[in-house]
C-alpha cells in the first residue's frame, strides 16, 4: 500500500481580528485566514508539492473574530514546530498570529474531532461607541431588560431542532444541535452572549442573539423564542446580528 | 470696549483611536485631531466667519490614544450643547469620538485651567502580540522585572527639573514639573506604567517608560533612574518608548 498522505500532523492555535477578512474558509472573492495560513504552510514545502489544507474547527464568518481558532494540518516536511510558529507568525499578517503550533496524533481533525466550542457576543450600550472596541461589538445604545433576555434563553438550552437559527440557504442534512449554555453576561457599558454547544449551525450564535435583543428590546414578549424554536423556520426568527461583534473564544476536544 | 470674542465657551470630552493621525496639534503635514474637530464645529458657523479654535488639555503625540481628552472652544452660535455633541459624532470619523459637550464659564480654557492629568502606558508582555490590543501596547516579549521597575519610580515622585525625560529640541523655559503618582501596575500579559502630574514635557512619559524600562530588562541597576534624573541631559535617559502603547486617561480640574 502506498500512502501519498504525509505522515505528520500539526495543531495550530490561531488568533485573528477578523474585520478586514472573507471569514475562516477558502474563498474565490475576498482574503480567507484559510487560505493566508495554507499560503504560509506552503512556504515549507518543496516547489511542485501538493497544496496542503488547513482544517478550522470553526467556519467563523466574514468580519468574525478568533481568540484561539484550532486548525489541523496534514505536512510533508519535519521543522521543529516551534520553527514552523515562528516562520509562520513572521509571514501573517499582524492581524493573524499563531499561538501554537504542536505534533498531534496523526488522524487528529481540528473539525470533527472538536466536542464543543464557545462564542462570545458582545453588544455596546453606552451613547457613544468607545473608538477601542468599535470592530468588536454591536453598537446598541438602547435601553434593553437584560434579565427578559436570560428569561428566554432557558428555551433554548438542550437539543434541539435550530432550523429557526440557521441562515437561509445553508445545506445542512439535520439541523439538530445542543447547547449546553446560553448566558447573559453584564460587562462595563456591554451585554455578553455567550453560547457553548457541541455543534453550530450558520449564523446561528447571531440568529440566536438578534432574536434575544428582540425580547431585550421590548418588541416581542416573554416566551417568544420558545415560540420561534418550535417554529423550525428561519423567518420566525429575529435578525441576524452583525459580525463584528462574535468572536469564537475556545474549542473543546 | 468692542468684545470680538464669542462670548460663549464649550467644553469637550473626546475619546480617539490615535493610529491613524498626526496627534491631537494642528499640522501642516498630516491630519490631527485639533483639526477635525475645528472643521466640524466650523459648520456650525456662518460662512466667512473667523476660524475656530479649539484647545485641548493635553497636546498628545502622533499614534498616542486617548480615553477624555478635554478640550475648549469659544464660539459664536447658540445651537444647544447636546444638538453641538450629536453632529458632532456624525461627522467626525469613528475613531473619534465625542463623548460630552457641555456649556462651560466663559473663561474656562482647557489647557491653562487643568489642575492635573493622568496617562496610562501598555507593555505587552506575551510572546506573541494579541491582534486585539497590537494598536494600543508596546510589545516586549522579553523577562521583565516589575519589582524593579516600582523600586526607580519613588525617584520620580515628586517636584524635580525633568530635562533629561524631555524630547530633544523641545523650546521649554523651564523643566521643573511634579509627578505625583508613578505607579507600575500588573494586567495579564501586560505591565503598565500609570502617571499622574500637575503638567508635562514633550515625550516625559514615554522617556520615563523606555528609562524604567531599561532597569526592568536588567541592562542598567538599580538607582540608575535616580542618576538619569540628577544629569538633567537627555541622553542620560533611555529611549522614547513607542507612542502606540500611551493614552491619556483623565484630565483634572
Amino acid at each position: 500500500v502506498i500512502d501519498h498522505q504525509p505522515a505528520r500532523t500539526l495543531r495550530l492555535t490561531i488568533a485573528y481580528d477578523g474585520t478586514g477578512y472573507a471569514g475562516w474558509q477558502r474563498q474565490t472573492n475576498g482574503l480567507s485566514i484559510q487560505q493566508l495560513v495554507e499560503d504560509a504552510l506552503q512556504t515549507f514545502c518543496h516547489a511542485g508539492a501538493p497544496r496542503l489544507s488547513v482544517h478550522g474547527a470553526s467556519r467563523t464568518d466574514a468580519g468574525v473574530h478568533a481568540l484561539a481558532q484550532v486548525a489541523s494540518v496534514r505536512v510533508p516536511f519535519d521543522a521543529p514546530a516551534r520553527a514552523v510558529w515562528r516562520a509562520l507568525n513572521v509571514r501573517l499578517p499582524l492581524d493573524v498570529r499563531v499561538l501554537a503550533v504542536e505534533d498531534a496524533p496523526h488522524t487528529f481533525h481540528a473539525r470533527f474531532d472538536a466536542s464543543g466550542k464557545r462564542y462570545r457576543y458582545r453588544i455596546f450600550t453606552a451613547s457613544v461607541l468607545s473608538p477601542f472596541v468599535r470592530a468588536y461589538v454591536w453598537h446598541r445604545p438602547y435601553p434593553t431588560d437584560v434579565e427578559a433576555m436570560r428569561q428566554e434563553t432557558t428555551r433554548l438550552v438542550g437539543t434541539h431542532d435550530f432550523a429557526s437559527f440557521e441562515a437561509r440557504g445553508a445545506q445542512t442534512l439535520d439541523s439538530i444541535r445542543t447547547l449546553e449554555r446560553v448566558d447573559v453576561e453584564i460587562a462595563p457599558d456591554e451585554i455578553h452572549v455567550v453560547v457553548e454547544g457541541s455543534g453550530f449551525l450558520r449564523h446561528m450564535v447571531r440568529i440566536i442573539v438578534g432574536s434575544l435583543v428582540e425580547v431585550g428590546a421590548g418588541r416581542r414578549p416573554a416566551g417568544w423564542v420558545g415560540e420561534v424554536l418550535a417554529a423550525r423556520t428561519r423567518g420566525a426568527a429575529g435578525p441576524t446580528a452583525p459580525a463584528a461583534g462574535l468572536v469564537l473564544e475556545h474549542v473543546r476536544y
